[in-house]
Parts: structure tokens; C-alpha cells; sequence
């Protein structure tokens, strides 16, 4: 069912096809290093599966490959960024470097971005900020696939939220979440190996809870995390609004259900807004709270307490949050990055049409 | 079963008791104006009916009645307020205002407070910028009541976070949650009724599934957001562990097991690794990322679409967060305010305590 590949040959290839697309050479390796964060760390759905993705839009004029990207408003603490229509992959992490300069002249750094396009996972956007002792924060909008609560519409993007924070002597902090019951690649695992969801994860086109994976494609919706009103849906709902809003409407973007779709067919919503998909990112300073080595020295009496809970099945920890995500990256750097049948054979094709092979 | 009093009855009410117990005129005027919040937005739990238990945490030392709030380090964005073991009441308003003073000067301000107590409703602390144009942030962590994911015991509050965003000729979009699948208000409510909840709010002292409303008064648990693993619950102890981290480890408060109870026989956790409860504030004006009057027209617009959305039910509107909230305040500033009778039972024992009456 799959075909293992070491980073290196994914790596050499996602590059190669950045380049042939028209990237420069930094812009097509910080690209690829970005969108493979997402395998290596174990969100299939958001790494190269989603390559010929990207050249698609490329394909139809809804990506430049060689952005401008500008600063378009600051001051000492905040600024909006304008993509230039540039890959998110490429637009996200300058931009989050523009927050990290911000919080090392005043303690913060607060960036809207505007223009842009899906940025990959948010988790390595806002671990930019560990190497700087800072609290990282990425966010961002993407089409709509979320029904608000009580809505048969759908309004919302899957908008996740990543917080990393710097520890001591145990690893960082790192959160990175959908603000949906499921992320919707956990969907699409579902729907391929024709099972159906628990319930509280999707509705019907007409607004009905359902457990078929398939609903979503058929017009259907992802539910807010809490999955319905007793549930606490309207706290998911109202999660998701703040990323729309603190993503696009700071910035001058898209949002709701204007926020322009990733796969190239869908046509693009009508009346647009704004300017391309929104994202938001923070830098926190710790020492501008306290002296680092406090703040670490109790991050790590934290970690430590959370991970010794007493759980109901001894081998069953609690986790700490980036845990399982740091693991998986040792496993796949050391034993290379398993991929669907399906995805090889996507990656073949896109090879064939620019002339590149996976080797 | 109620009884219903003027706001005006309650506040005076209210105001002579924090008086009583060595309030300066305004640092009483303050706290009563901040916990009838509560009483007004409809968070019941919150409000008047909590007078008593802040009286009791002054009478066994653990309030101090007249604090000398001060930062006690800062940046052109930051700041640590210590709250000098006042009530929380007064020292939220003050650390939310040197928020707002710094976000005047370099755009956004974010203050984590140490060595406060409970402060009432966060949302009313994070409404404080809507009036300045800006947007308000207010988290605070709480006593440990939530099981993390996976674990039997209490490590987290119900660590609620607000956020208030202003808009044109929209009301504000207000969200104000705990980030468990529901408040421990609700809970206590279908306690009194003797009525079960739903799956997924809350386990047994064991970790196992319950639904029994007293689960959490003998030894169990509330549930994260989301309420298990497969329903996202990961997501809701990770929201409250960035809660219980912002407002704690950058203040040098208490955090997860360490955070004092509110009730005041309650015996105090052992070796306390911070001082008193945390609060975490963030402004953000709005024109330090566009004109204001940009950003409100497409907050306006945001607000229509999704009020307008396709509903299942025609007379189930999708909610605008702070919408229900400010139906109730208009409601009861009017019609006045319905009290349970053991609150009132609870007032007037107060009230002969220290020789006043609620007229």
C-alpha cells in the first residue's frame, strides 16, 4: 500500500519542481522545507501529498512563484504583509520572521498577512520562534468546509491554531490544531479505507448529523470542535472565528466563506472581499515577562508534572503536547517517509510532465 | 424559587460588604461593577452568588483588601503585573488598562498577572478595549477541576479565554468560554436539579466515562473541550494548558495543581511553586494594522453573512458571539435580576454578619 522515500529524495524532488515552477532557488528550498515539515512530522495530509496541488495553482495564475513580499503597514509592535499572491510556504515564514524581529526591539511581534496562499502546517511556523526563546503563534484561514453551529452552511475553514513554548531541559511546548472536532485529512483517511466516522465529526448537506466520511465531498460539512451545542460546538465555532478574523480581516484577505479554495478546478468564490487566504502570526519574548531561565526552569517542573499524571492504563501516558510529532520526525529522518500508492503515482506524473524523477 | 432584585439593590448591596471588609471607595465601586457583570451577561455563577466565598477567602488572610497592584517587570509590550494577593476583580481591570496604555503606544500590549485571586468574567475584562478601538484579549487559569486527556487526575481549571472584537453598526463580537465542554456552572445547575449530563462532560474519580452531575464533587473530573480523544479533547486540554501557561509560568503565579481553590475551606496545595491564581491580557488596537474604519466595515460584513446563514431550523439563527449575552444585560438592567433562594439565603447571612441589607 505504500513506497518509502528518504527525505533527501523528497526533498531533492519537491525543490526541482519549486525551481521548474519558477522559485528561486532560497524560495524553493525554505518551500520544500516547509511542506515536508508536514510529513516528517507525521500530517500526511498537509506535505507533499499536496505538491501538485500547489502546481496547479501555480498552473492557473493563482500563484506567483516570485513574490514581492512587503510590509504594507507597522508599527513598532504589529505589521500587515502583503503575500504578492507567493506560495504560503514561502510567504509564512517571512512573515513570522517579521514578528521575531518586532518581539526582539519591543517584547512582541503581532503580523497579519494578506494575499497569501495555504502556508503548509502552522506547527513549523510557530516553532520559528523556539530558537529566539519566544512563544510562537501561527494561525490561518482556508476555505470552507465548517458549519457553524446550527448552520447548514459552510462558513469556516478547518482555521488551525499552533502555540510553541520553550522549555528548559524537556522538550518545547507545541500545539498545533484544527479547530475542528477532526482535521479533515483524518477524513480523507477514513473515506479511502471506506469506514465511517464516530459521531460529532460531520453533518449532511442539509445540515443532519451523520458518520459517513463522504459526506463532506458530497456537499456536507465538518463540525466545529465540540461537534454539536451540548457539546461545546459553539466554543469551536466561535475558535475558528477569531483565526478567520485576527487572519484575514487585520490583513485585507479573504474570509468566511470568500477564502479561495486550494484545488485549482474549484472556481473561486464570486466578489471577493479581499486579497488571497489569510494568516496571523505572534513572537513572544519570554524574557520580556521574566528572566528565560525562570520561565524554562518552571515550563519544565510543568511538563514534568503533566507527563507523570496517574492514568487509567499504566502504558497509556498523558501527552505532552509536540511528543508524538518530535518522535515521528527521528523515525522518519531515520527510516525515510512512507507514501500512499496513490501519492506516488501523483508524484510520477507531475514528474513526468516537468521532466523530474524521485531518485 | 427566585427572587429578583434591582441591579442598583445589588449593587449598593455588593459595594457596602467589599466596604465593609476595607475596600477603598473605588476598588469596591470597581469589583462590584466587574462581578455584576456576571449577573447581567447571565453567567449566574459567577456573579453575586460568589460574594460570600471572596468574603471568605479575606477573612481566612488570603485576600488583601487593599493591594498595591504594580508591574513589576515590563518592555514597550509587555508587562508582569503582581497583584499583591488582591481580589481579582480590581487587579484584572488594572493589568487589562496597562494592556491597553501600552497598545496606545506600540500597538498591542500583553500583561501576565501573578499573586491575584479569581476576577469575575473574563469577558468583561477583555470589552474593556472595545472602547478604545481595539481588540481585547483575557484568559485566566483556575483551580485544577479538568482532567487532561488520558489522565484520572486534575491538573487544569476550567481556564476560560474572552476575546472582544469591535465592529461598525454590528455589536461587538464577544466570546467568553471555558475550555472543557461545558462551565462547571452548568454542572452545578443539573446537580441542583438532579439531573444527569450529557456524555462526555464529565469522568469518575477513577477516569472512567460518567454522567453524573455530582461526579466532579466527589473526585472526578470535568473533560476538556471536546470531552474525549476521539472527539478532539486533546485540542481542549491543549487550550487550557496555554491558558493555565500564558497566565502562570510568564507571571510566576501558581499553574495545574498548584492553583488555590476558591473556596476558602478548601486547604491550600502544598508547596506552591508561584504566588496566588494567573491572568494573561492582550490589547491590540485595530488601526495598528488598517484604517479602523476598513476593518469595521468587513467586521460589519462578516457578522451579516454568518447571521444570515442557512439554518435547519428557521427559527435557530446561527449566534454571533456576545449577541445572547447582551440580550440579557438589556433584559435584566430592566426587569432586574432573578436570584436562586439559597443565594438570597446566602446573602442575608452575609448581610447580618456585617450589618447590612439588601433593600
Amino acid at each position: 500500500m505504500t513506497q518509502t522515500y528518504s527525505y533527501q529524495q523528497l526533498y531533492s524532488f519537491a525543490k526541482n519542481i519549486f525551481i521548474k515552477i519558477g522559485c528561486s532557488e532560497a524560495n524553493a528550498e525554505t518551500a520544500t522545507k516547509v511542506l515536508l515539515s508536514a510529513d516528517l512530522r507525521g500530517v500526511d495530509s498537509h506535505g507533499i501529498a499536496r505538491l501538485t496541488g500547489y502546481v496547479r495553482l501555480w498552473e492557473v495564475n493563482r500563484i506567483n512563484a516570485n513574490p514581492t513580499i512587503s510590509i504594507v503597514h507597522e508599527t513598532p509592535s504589529t505589521a500587515v504583509v502583503d503575500g504578492d499572491r507567493g506560495l504560503g510556504l514561502v510567504v509564512a515564514p517571512a512573515a513570522m520572521q517579521v514578528a521575531i524581529n518586532k518581539a526582539k526591539n519591543v517584547g512582541t511581534g503581532w503580523v497579519s498577512v494578506k494575499n497569501s496562499n495555504h502556508f503548509g502546517i502552522a506547527g513549523y511556523h510557530a516553532m520559528m520562534a523556539l530558537e529566539n526563546d519566544m512563544i510562537g503563534i501561527a494561525m490561518t484561514n482556508a476555505s470552507a468546509l465548517v458549519a457553524p453551529t446550527f448552520s447548514v452552511e459552510r462558513l469556516l475553514g478547518t482555521n488551525p491554531i499552533a502555540i510553541a513554548i520553550p522549555a528548559g531541559s524537556e522538550h518545547p511546548f507545541v500545539a498545533d490544531f484544527a479547530t475542528t472536532t477532526a482535521a479533515n485529512g483524518k477524513l480523507e483517511i477514513l473515506q479511502r479505507k471506506n469506514q465511517d466516522t464516530p459521531a460529532g465529526w460531520v453533518q449532511t448537506k442539509d445540515g443532519e448529523p451523520s458518520t459517513k466520511a463522504s459526506e463532506v465531498k458530497n456537499g456536507g460539512a465538518l463540525l466545529p470542535l465540540g461537534g454539536d451545542k451540548e457539546h461545546g460546538s459553539h466554543k469551536g465555532y466561535m475558535l475558528g472565528s477569531v483565526v478567520d478574523i485576527f487572519s484575514a480581516i487585520l490583513s485585507g484577505a479573504n474570509y468566511g466563506p470568500w477564502v479561495p479554495p486550494f484545488p485549482a478546478y474549484i472556481a473561486m468564490p464570486e466578489n471577493l472581499p479581499g486579497e488571497g487566504i489569510g494568516h496571523f502570526f505572534g513572537a513572544m519574548r519570554i524574557d520580556a515577562f521574566r528572566p528565560a531561565a525562570d520561565f524554562k526552569l518552571h515550563m519544565d517542573k510543568w511538563i514534568s508534572r503533566f507527563r507523570s499524571a496517574k492514568t487509567i492504563k499504566t502504558e497509556v501516558r498523558v501527552v505532552i503536547p509536540g511528543d508524538p510529532e518530535r518522535a515521528m520526525e527521528i523515525e522518519r529522518m531515520n527510516n525515510g517517509i512512507p507514501l500512499l500508492r496513490a501519492v506516488v503515482d501523483d508524484l510520477n506524473t507531475l514528474g513526468k510532465k516537468y521532466e523530474l524523477e524521485i531518485k
